[in-house]
């Protein structure tokens, strides 16, 4: 008795997380559309041989994960959430807020890491990761009279070379990141030197002019060239910027 | 009328959001403590000059970032989730299945990443990054023996150095990817060359005794020593590993 008491206790969170497994799959790649209703019960008990008590743990542990929104009454039913980018954001952020991360420690890393991924897409994908950064640098320039969009933009041209230089692994990191930067950059505004218009749009002109000479590069396939180059403005800019900051730690930027 | 409306409309969620913040600072920086209840919903209109759908409004927020649990029925009410390690892990887990990316891409991206650390730690905290990796290798000396618990503990030497390194954001990429490698490595297990007991007992042994190459060179601080050591050995230990994994897709990490 105790034993077969202690095999139903297994079985069952067992039994549940195959169903959480399977539907989780299926919602990652995309097989299940995001605001798609989940299958009924009855379907999920049929096609997974179990129990309704196991569907319904299933789609709590789902719904625990964030890839399932259950809603209440009578328009109720549980509803697929494909994850997006934002939610590694908000992990990420919460986590370095947590850790008592600081601005100069985040741009440390960036500074560790984007040169490598310059070196990659002028190795990997030179014509497309090119083409992706010019249409970039376009909307920059475009916008280079509007302070917050222009440093928006300029944070949004770090992630979009993480994403673009062919390693999937380095392009989550850069999105994990997009709104710290983002958040520090808009935060250190204030407080730029040079302070007069004319020297603060020279200065722009210049980083925009820096983005383009990555984008000629890559587009060249010169690796080596593309690493040294972004090594040379990431830590150029990541102390101008820095420099500039008043918040120094993660936490202050969610104020 | 229609001006007041549309006031009211973008006022309420600015106030929602403030309370929301106000209260996450408080969970981020310990203030408020994991498993504590929320102050009632009385207290904290009090506290922030607001209406009682306001204060509900930043709770909803809360609970959708997971940072509050919000039970239902009589024992009902909000508590504090402080977040863990675990959520940065589950998100970079399914942002990297979502976007399809592969296990070599994974092991790129740390090949990266990690020499760096290497030599950060050598420069910034040699004695404590090498007494916590020291610490770390003892254990995982004590369990050569058991094929399964020695493979977990190589993966979690990788997180720990990325965790010692003195920057808190290499820190939480290298919490994100722990779980992922140490399934990659699990998975390759079983097909890992050489095939002998003996011969795969001395593989290990000489990847252990690189391991503790490592901490050496760290607490003697020298850092570019440490850097090299350590590109040459996840290189060379990625591709072993590598070779051997069944499963090309992190996502059929996940089945």
């Amino acid at each position: 008795m105790l034993f077969s008491v202690e095999t139903e206790a297994i079985r069952v969170p067992k039994a549940a997380e195959l169903v959480a497994n399977r539907i989780r799959r299926a919602i990652l790649t995309g097989d299940l559309k995001d605001g798609q209703s989940l299958p009924s019960e009855t379907r999920l008990m049929e096609e997974f041989g179990v129990s309704r008590p196991t569907v319904r743990e299933g789609i709590r542990v789902l719904e625990s994960l964030g890839l399932i929104t259950v809603g209440r009454g009578a328009r109720g039913g549980a509803k697929v959430t494909r994850p997006d980018a934002g939610i590694v954001a908000s992990a990420a952020a919460m986590a370095l807020q947590t850790r008592g991360a600081t601005i100069s420690d985040l741009f440390e890393a960036r500074a560790l890491i984007e040169p490598s991924a310059a070196r990659l897409a002028a190795q990997r994908r030179p014509k497309a990761a090119a083409e992706a950064l010019r249409h970039h640098i376009d909307y920059e320039l475009s916008v280079i009279d509007d302070f917050v969009a222009v440093t928006k933009a300029i944070a949004q041209f770090h992630t979009l070379l993480m994403e673009q230089c062919g390693n999937e692994t380095l392009a989550v990191f850069g999105i994990a990141l997009k709104d710290i930067f983002e958040r520090s950059m808009l935060a250190a505004q204030p407080n730029m030197k040079p302070e007069t218009e004319a020297s603060r749009m020279a200065s722009l002109r210049y980083g925009l002019r820096s983005h383009a000479k990555l984008a000629d590069l890559i587009d060249a396939g010169d690796a080596e060239g593309a690493e040294a180059h972004w090594a040379l403005h990431v830590g150029k800019a990541g102390r101008i910027w820095l420099k500039s900051v008043g918040a120094t730690d993660v936490i202050d930027l969610f104020r």
